[in-house]
């Protein structure tokens, strides 16, 4: 991986040491250029002769897409944001009273938000499965958990937002699978950082982000949905591209992914995404991967090597996402204080804690999310910035 | 209104004689440079540091939105599509069994697919309201509908996408109002082409695109709520824009229309929607209307004095949405023969009819949707391409 040459390609490089890839990514110039090329196009042309001109350019988005999870275009929606395609999915199963849907302790607060929802419209239970002594999903738990019966759902994030561990969720799937319960990957943070292969992983469904470590644009996303079961989920709402209002009183639902699409979207937006994920099929996964490992393990020896810092991070394998804090100073000024120093980082509130109040209070920590494109140099702008401060 | 200073903004007006205004329509340079230059602030600085440095700018977007419709900013929310403004709104009714919903027979398909997903849902009745003699919601007829009793929800269009007609909003808003039904009213093609009151047309709530007549970026629309019912509403999906986790089993959604919205979203393409409201307003809303209306009647002249030529719009008041038919030549041929000689139409195909099959068979029409920056040239364009093909 020439990283000079990545780095060149990226704007943003020269502007600031950038560890917010958790957030939303710095984009390479071919991504933007890609979506900034179609909004001329459409105005050129107006907004649907132009996506009709592009119209095989579209649709290989889908295959890009399928292609980086090692499934079928036709598994493919594009929609707006990770949010949407996770909630798309999870609205549309019809649960029962006394459904169980089992989530992780980290589990981001608007999936948090939806169990909720779906507690007060239809009863289900929901339960966070134990973590084992290395803060992720404990698979043991999770078997036992399944094995008492009557689990839905299992729905579980990749990657924590923070915390800087990466689930086993090949594991969990394995276990769902054989429990018979749906399973919902949330890759909002592993897409584009992680390999990801809905095959091997065993997940039903999976939504992912265009904005974060794909370094796609904003307001762009995905849901992998596994062709077995989409006609058996009813997506929340319904337009005329998701369905066909065949007579007075009937209609028909799209017998792929698309149902849980609109008809309206940025196709400027959806191409830079196309364009994002081919740049990271290119580079392949396992490389990125390899590298992000090294830049947030030198990250993490850095930072622990400093006076009164403490990383925060667990699992047994980590991610790209490293959260730290320092004693004395809380995360609002080290990150005040690094942007001064021209370097973006990030305050994460651990909100996990909202399944176990009394557990774990909610700690405010530093978060840095190191891409391939971090180098050396940036590393030791931080971590002189943490110790300055 | 100083046309010609106005094409001169307009990219698009070179290329094309462009009359899907009802579609997508063309871009101001400044529209255009709006989002691009947002979209190269991301680049430089990441999304998330590029939206809080526009923080204020994007606060004005809410400002000009509800300026646009005589709210308050907090009764708006910003959305990717008009459809999620109409859906988000629709799904977060609380119908019970027996529930009457009132809509027109123009009623947009995806408005009326939504409406057959609470039939199944709730077990609510959708009972068009007869049109007429010219054509748009019969007002005697609603208010002897809204007489029985039960209506729960009366949801018609501004203006519909083929037809012409512009329906009687304030009229609809008043028999409403009185009964003591909600009242929806989706405006995608009536923002930035006729001037929107919200308080003078008395709806409840109002959805509409960005793209469609305000001439802003594809991938962005608006819903206004209410602000003395926006707590009864409980949107469909919520997520941690919209609400707070507050503990292991509640949480608080948000007092005001944002909770209508979801966290990520373009920020490029909001801006851009905001540059083309002020636009809009910068123009005034009677000044466009009154040009669009002359230029329309123009175009439905001059094709009544073509052979063969039958304009298919009906309403008392026109919109400038113009529909026609030439004997002996299909829409589509039609529209191909016009792009061969420069002139953008499309082909349209009312599905009112789904409400009464029997009653009405759809025709294909060919739909010149016209704006205030068109001209006397390019109408005569339209013209003669129609009677020499």
């Amino acid at each position: 991986m020439d990283i000079t040459q990545l780095r060149a390609v990226t704007p943003g490089c020269t502007e600031t040491a950038f560890f917010d890839n958790a957030g939303s990514a710095l984009h390479t110039e071919n991504v933007t250029r890609t979506v900034v090329d179609h909004l001329l196009l459409e105005a050129r042309l107006g907004g649907y002769a132009a996506a009709d001109r592009e119209d095989d350019r579209v649709e290989a988005v889908y295959a890009s897409v399928a292609r980086l999870l090692n499934a079928l275009p036709e598994e493919i929606a594009l929609v707006d944001s990770a949010t949407r395609a996770w909630d798309m999915a999870f609205h549309a199963i019809a649960f029962r009273p006394g459904d169980r849907i089992l989530t992780s302790r980290s589990e981001y607060p608007s999936n948090g938000l939806a169990f909720l929802q779906a507690k007060e419209r239809f009863g289900v239970s929901v339960e966070p499965i134990p973590d084992d002594e290395h803060g992720q999903v404990d698979l043991d738990a999770l078997a036992e958990l399944l094995g008492q019966g009557g689990v839905r759902l299992v729905a579980v994030n990749h990657v924590p937002t923070y915390d800087g561990l990466v689930q086993p969720a090949a594991g969990i799937g394995a276990l769902a699978r054989r429990a018979g319960a749906l399973y919902l990957l949330d890759a909002c943070q592993s897409a584009g950082q992680l390999p990801l292969d809905v095959r091997e992983i065993g997940c039903h469904l999976l939504s992912a982000a265009g904005r974060k470590y794909l370094r796609g644009p904003r307001g762009t996303g995905f849901l992998y949905v596994d062709r077995e079961l989409v006609t058996g989920l009813r997506p929340p709402m319904l337009d005329l591209r998701s369905a066909t209002w065949t007579g007075p009183d009937t209609f028909e639902i799209r017998p792929d992914a698309r149902r849980f699409e609109t008809w309206e979207r940025s196709v400027a937006g959806l191409l830079g995404l196309g364009a994002a994920v081919d740049e990271a099929l290119a580079l392949g996964l396992d490389p990125i991967r390899r590298r992000i490992d090294t830049v947030a393990d030198r990250l993490r020896a850095g930072l622990s090597g400093l006076d009164g810092v403490r990383v925060h991070d667990r699992g047994r394998v980590r991610s790209g996402i490293v959260t730290f804090a320092k004693e004395g100073r809380d995360a609002q000024q080290l990150v005040d204080g690094l942007r001064a120093a021209g370097v973006t980082a990030t305050v994460s509130r651990p909100s996990s804690a909202r399944f176990d109040l009394r557990a774990r209070k909610p700690v405010e920590v530093v978060r840095a999310s190191v891409h391939y494109y971090n180098t050396d140099d940036e590393l030791d702008r931080l971590l002189d910035g943490v110790a300055k401060l």
